[in-house]
């Protein structure tokens, strides 16, 4: 992948003053524009913080004692996992929400690690859910075929919270999954198409040596 | 999002019969890259074909019968969902690699779809090798809380053929990650970067207009 050449000197040979202050004045509406990109995403990334903690504190505040016995989320290894990732999530969510607030100029480095996060982000979160989702399906409806009981028979309100914690889990996958694509966009668009041709893209400056 | 100008008209000004020859040596070069771009792809695309059939194959065969009594994958949810997302991933590898193999330009239609049908696909993958995780490790191990008991220790084949195919099954998940990460690259890297100046970025020529 080629990286892209930023063609400001554009129009250096025919006018420098003029260019000059069409670049100044593009310089503070690019700043703006820039402003208003950091903004959003940083907005964008705090958004799953709280479904995170939501479904963190509702699973982890879960367990049910009764004449059945006891049933806590600890007890099954996909409700473990699931509080694990989304401590995760919350944690990074609001780490890289404070990456992406701070004003410098972006860096390919970071683009590169945050489209990597979030990537890993969203498959993590969304295996959580999976796993999370049919432990809950087997609870519910149980398994004859190798006599696993109905558990949510015997603690209805263990199942019902936990299917609430599994359901803001899924607001979090979807939350990344538009994190994803947006590190996606944000990392890319640096670098050339692959069907573009090199020779075709490169500044006319440069073409224009050609010619002699 | 911003697509991109290709510039080819640089240097049109200053000599239009030696650039025409560079642009007709270019065509050539980036036809024949394009042509590469299509095999790689294509060749891509039907990798994943092969681990989602065998993982189709090995779990749509697993059934064990004994004086235990008799399981099959149908009789587990995950397992059932499990064979359905390989045979689609099956179905639409091959289906996108003959479109990827079509001598055509690209267009930005179909640069969304696969963008969107590959994340898709990754994520439905995913969750089936999952959910079908969670089943194994609740099979091996049982959880004496809610009175599970193991069932790989009665039904040993039909639990080890169902870890290969959920083994198998996150190839298939490692194919698709990859993919759905060439297909962004190809989507967005039609775009300009949000950060990049729209005025600078525009090509010289159009520039050159403002000196008068």
């Amino acid at each position: 992948m080629r990286e892209k050449e930023t063609n400001n000197n554009a129009g250096a040979i025919s006018s420098p003053t003029p260019m000059l202050q069409v670049h100044d004045r593009d310089q503070a509406a690019g700043d703006t524009n820039n402003g208003g990109m950091r903004t959003t995403e940083t907005l964008l990334r705090l958004i799953p913080i709280a479904p995170c903690i939501a479904a963190l504190v509702v699973m982890l505040h879960n367990s049910q004692t009764n004449d059945f016995g006891s049933v806590s989320y600890s007890h099954l290894g996909a409700f473990r996992y699931l509080v694990h990732v989304n401590g995760i999530c919350a944690g990074y969510s609001l780490l890289s929400a404070v990456i992406a607030a701070m004003p410098r100029p972006p860096k390919m480095s970071q683009a590169w690690t945050f489209f990597f996060l979030d990537q890993v982000m969203t498959y993590l979160v969304l295996a959580a859910g999976a796993a999370s989702t049919e432990v809950l399906y087997l609870a519910f409806k149980g398994n004859p075929a190798i006599t696993w009981s109905s558990a949510c028979s015997s603690f209805p309100t263990f199942c019902h919270k936990a299917t609430a914690s599994v359901a803001v889990t899924f607001v979090v996958v979807a939350s990344y999954a538009l994190l994803s694509l947006i590190s996606s966009y944000k990392l890319f668009t640096n670098y050339q198409p692959p069907t573009l041709n090199p020779a075709i893209s490169k500044p006319s400056i440069q073409v224009a040596t050609f010619h002699a």
